[in-house]
């Protein structure tokens, strides 16, 4: 029976924890060494920062292509400026001007200047460009007053990009200046990456909808809204949101359906109503179920037709936890986004002692109390979602450590 | 004459260098104290992350509404647990079950113990959760293994949130935590501060439109999509972009059209084609032209209409690093995002010297040669886009360094 034997780590006795927990670190050496199949899609350049490039790229021609001047000044011969200094002026004679876009339509010989503007192409015969700050004018002469090297102030054809040189490689995350160089060589669009098509199921009879009023001892649906944010920050795109009851069938229809990768909350533990598990390791394999951490204990992780499925925690600080350590991490490498972590860091002092367990790596959220010092959040229970948004960051407390004492200087991750 | 008066710093000398240039110190303490009038507009929940609240948010109701249990275990009277142990259990009768959504339609008694799930509500008379782990079952029986204080593992009514109590205030970017805590207190939309409206105008009779082949002189519009591309990045919205020659009268045009801010490139300098100073000054004030940087030196900033217009270089190493410097920045604080440069840092060791200039502020681009080292990059040319591209990052040298040697450590921006 499918459900036994690739049952891999579930616990058999229901309501009693978990068999056997993984640790952060090998959920995350896991992790790392998977890869989401994507497609390509080709999107306008104004939509492709930020993107992942799907093809090398190369250019199709040469930047600049033609020779330009890099100054406004005046195109001439380096030799006809030997000498000359604000003592010694050279006279050369101005025979025309090269304006961006046009160019002169004649040629410099010895004794003849070309005024020019930065972009504007160089006249044939002109091999450096005197800046206009080094010239007086004078009837049609220009006294030359400094001397100029040649080849100086010429942007040469080809000097940014070369004509079939390799210009990005697949799987580079483009950047604005990204999207300006493939202007450049002429492309308005750029082969990319789908993004990651992530389906969010939130598990519960007790969830209502977002904006419905709740009655009784209902809740309304805060994961789900939570998770979308964080999907579309780390770059993937949710294209199906939906609330289920604890209801096997129903559940079971969502994580058979075509996603790139499922996160799923609620029901994830070992309690009575936790179906997910266990329907995890029916349609697929349930890898990891259970991790030494706090909060998101009964975080898990399966394959269900080889697609990626997160078992996630119903209480919000968990559920945002065990995203931002594990699904989050996975959809921002995919998406091009190279930090473990998408939040900036300072140094600070703890201000008051964080304790934590040997073997569990603890997620324990601060606050700034002064420009060098943080505190931690005193009510820090995984239901308790303004303790993420009292907090101004958090710190983690590694697994082989068993906390730290006030007055230790610490890295913070601050909320963005 | 309007022009004439209102023209702080122009140079009356065309082609000439800037009359008085400005310290990027000078801009950025002018930029810092400007604000941008925005208003108000709400969204749904799903697209506010990230966004900047335009009104307080107090909560309409508490959160939790209803006492509930943090655990998957039994709901009873904690003093009925007293002494108990794995070696003294002590029994209790199970009367029934509180499930999430529904809660146990009975109340506990002093012998008596419901069966509980996280989430689910708390029967009247229980004072305590004992977790699943701490009991065994037997019969109709629930055999205590370990003593529980009153108010273990119970969220009460409001301790996550009390009903009226100010939960965040005007002005904060709201994360995905806070996405979650407004669905939470019942609201599906949110007001949010409009985004700030951007014009983009690239000058230049050489311009051509992305993805039209260039003919003879002409180059393609790359600084327009970059810096569309830069804006989405900074929270700005993009609501006009074109493409206009050297034509004063359409720079006018441009000019007093309705934005919250104007970006405009090329002609920013003091040469001949160079109208946008003087049309920015004729039609409001410039405020700051040429800086002493480099690239970028350029520079202008201007009020038309009490509205911030930057003029920027139209070399597009120039354009990214002024937009990122001053433009980008006043962006960035708008739309909430807490630094001055959207960049990861990292600490390098230089290999090779970089040489500036006492009084000049210098935008550097490097490559990372090894994992603690970082080269310049050889080209770097205004004119050189590739320069960024090839780049992993870039370093500032302030204007009170002449450069940096060899072998020193120094903060590395890395291009995200």
């Amino acid at each position: 029976m499918k459900l036994a034997d690739e049952n891999l780590l579930i616990d058999d006795v229901r309501m009693r924890g978990f068999k056997q927990r993984s640790t952060v670190e090998q959920v995350l050496a896991w992790l790392d060494q998977q890869s989401v199949l994507l497609k390509s899609e080709t999107v306008s350049l104004l939509q492709a920062a930020g993107r992942v490039l799907a093809e090398d790229i190369s250019s199709t021609s040469n930047i600049p292509r033609f020779n330009r001047s890099m100054m406004d000044g005046y195109a001439l011969c380096a030799s006809d400026t030997q000498g000359a200094s604000s003592y010694n002026p050279l006279h050369l004679r101005l025979i025309g001007k090269s304006m961006p876009g046009y160019g002169a339509d004649l040629a410099v010989h010895p004794g003849t200047a070309v005024k020019i503007m930065t972009g504007a192409p160089l006249p044939d015969g002109a091999n450096a460009v005197l800046p206009a700050e080094n010239v007086e004018l004078e009837d049609e002469h220009v006294m030359v007053l400094e001397t100029v090297a040649e080849g100086r102030n010429i942007g040469r054809i080809g000097e940014d990009i070369q004509e079939r040189e390799k210009i990005f490689h697949a799987g580079r995350k483009l950047r604005p200046q990204d999207i300006a160089l493939l202007a450049s060589i002429g492309n308005s669009t750029v082969p990319v990456q789908t993004r990651i098509k992530v389906h969010i199921v939130v598990t519960g009879n007790e969830i209502l909808a977002v904006g419905q009023p709740p009655k009784d001892f209902q809740i309304t649906n805060s994961n789900g809204p939570m998770l979308e944010s964080l999907c579309q920050r780390d770059g993937a795109e949710v294209t199906f949101s939906t609330i289920i009851g604890d209801d096997a069938e129903k559940i079971e229809q969502a994580m058979l359906a075509d996603y790139d990768l499922l996160l799923i909350t609620g029901g994830s533990s070992v309690g009575e109503e936790d179906l997910v598990p266990l329907l995890t390791a029916k349609l697929g394999k349930l890898l990891f179920h259970g991790v030494t951490m706090r909060p998101s204990r009964s975080t898990g992780l399966g394959l269900i037709n080889d697609k990626k499925v997160f078992l996630l925690p119903g209480n919000p600080v968990a559920c945002l936890c065990a995203y931002d350590f594990f699904a989050g991490r996975l959809l921002r490498r995919i998406s091009g986004q190279p930090r473990n972590w998408p939040y900036f860091t300072v140094s600070k002092i703890l201000s008051q002692k964080i304790t934590s367990m040997l073997g569990r790596t603890d997620y324990a959220r601060v606050r700034l109390t002064s420009t060098d010092e943080v505190e931690p959040i005193a009510i820090s229970g995984a239901g308790i979602i303004s303790s993420t948004t009292r907090a101004d960051g958090f710190i983690l407390v590694p697994a082989n450590s068993e906390g730290y004492a006030a007055g230790e200087r610490l890295t913070v991750y601050l909320y963005d």
